[in-house]
């Protein structure tokens, strides 16, 4: 029996998602406790694998397994041993043809920042940015993401994909009491490739460079978009599934 | 000269304000900054000494120096070496003779908690209560505790300080978005009396006891109420100095 799993996590204190041998990761915390209650290693598999402090509002995954347990009791019982920075919202069972990782058709994330005073209390969850920001020329410049590009500009160099084209549905930034918010909602998105549109963005706000999102995105050339934002103010949102 | 520190922290990842060896502490952080700077051990004095796991709104540390600092760069200096979940709101100048734990007259507790579904980003920040509450039997038990009475069943029975008697200039419930939170202010507080006087008042809202708050404080038996919150939920939220 195959079982889908709805779930959120705090990244701040995990070394990302991944299984890393030694160190404390979301898919390692998850899988002791299956594979504890299989009696064998048991795998789970994620719709999208979240760096090192990435946060997750809302990830996918599923196991295989033969036990007699209730679909939608799974969450329950995982949320009676799992740690207070996973959460699983719920749980039930798939056709065994459903895969988690290429069932899905469109990611959101958000990325939160803020400039004012350091918080403490958002160490970890938003990023501070010293400097001020136009959010209006920040907006205009989001915007532009939208629609189908090929997003080589904004690809780490680490991505060995060939086909580097995406379909960006929304790309817009929000402000929240203290936080400014980008969110961008995409057909998929290459490695690092959030945190370095982030970047970019910021770069734009506050005056650093001119808007030239257009011209940058035509160029496909990853070098006139240098830098990366950092992980601790991303969130994995949302994910839909066909 | 005596320097006056105005901060802020997260407690989450520290092992409460006090110096422990080899143990992550605020004072251990601040004192290894100063003393490297000094290059003699330096001393800090907190107004009031949190537990494992307690924040820090608003708290006020003092130490000497022979530095030739302005003493209001202080605040910059140290926020360049010490670590995002300690923040130095501001620093100047005190008479040496002031003492930042007996100057103080007021100080203000506020302690989170939410009853909504579990969320991994309140973990270490504000505590889950997993029962309905009313908030208005908790609130009408809160505000019994305003006046001047003998603590003793609000108190530690770690609490050897002869006289119990406190004031309590207001206490009362108050709800944020997802969180109800009790906001106390006293002329000082017995060790650990917030927590006591929380985990009473969930009792109370969950309908788990009655309201007998003035006969338990009548009674001044510690045994009466033998719960204490968790520190996780716990904020200093203000002092204040003649």
């Amino acid at each position: 029996m195959r079982i889908l799993i709805n779930l959120s996590y705090n990244g701040k204190d995990f070394l990302g998602f991944q299984h890393q041998p030694g160190e404390r990761t979301v898919q390692g915390e998850i899988e002791s406790i299956l594979s504890e209650m299989h009696k064998e290693f048991t795998r789970i598999h994620p719709a999208s694998r979240t760096d090192r402090g990435v946060h997750a509002m809302d990830q996918y995954i599923h196991f295989d397994t033969h036990l007699d347990i209730t679909p939608s009791k799974w969450s329950y019982i995982l949320n009676t041993r799992l740690p207070d920075d996973i959460y699983i919202k719920n749980s039930k069972e798939v056709s065994t043809d459903f895969h988690v990782r290429y069932a899905k058709s469109k990611k959101t994330y958000r990325y939160k920042m803020y400039t004012s005073e350091p918080n403490p209390f958002l160490h970890g969850l938003a990023v501070h940015i010293d400097k001020k920001l136009d959010i209006e020329k920040m907006k205009i410049a989001a915007q532009k993401f939208e629609g189908t590009h090929d997003c080589t500009s904004f690809s780490s160099a680490k991505a060995v994909i060939e086909n580097k084209v995406r379909h960006i549905y929304r790309c817009d930034i929000e402000t929240h009491n203290d936080t400014i918010e980008l969110i961008i909602t995409g057909s998929g998105f290459l490695y690092n490739m959030v945190r370095i549109i982030t970047a970019y963005l910021i770069q734009v706000g506050s005056g650093e460079r001119p808007d030239e999102t257009e011209e940058i995105i035509s160029a496909k050339n990853r070098a006139l978009v240098p830098r990366t934002a950092p992980a601790e103010g991303l969130y994995l949102e949302k994910i839909e599934y066909k």
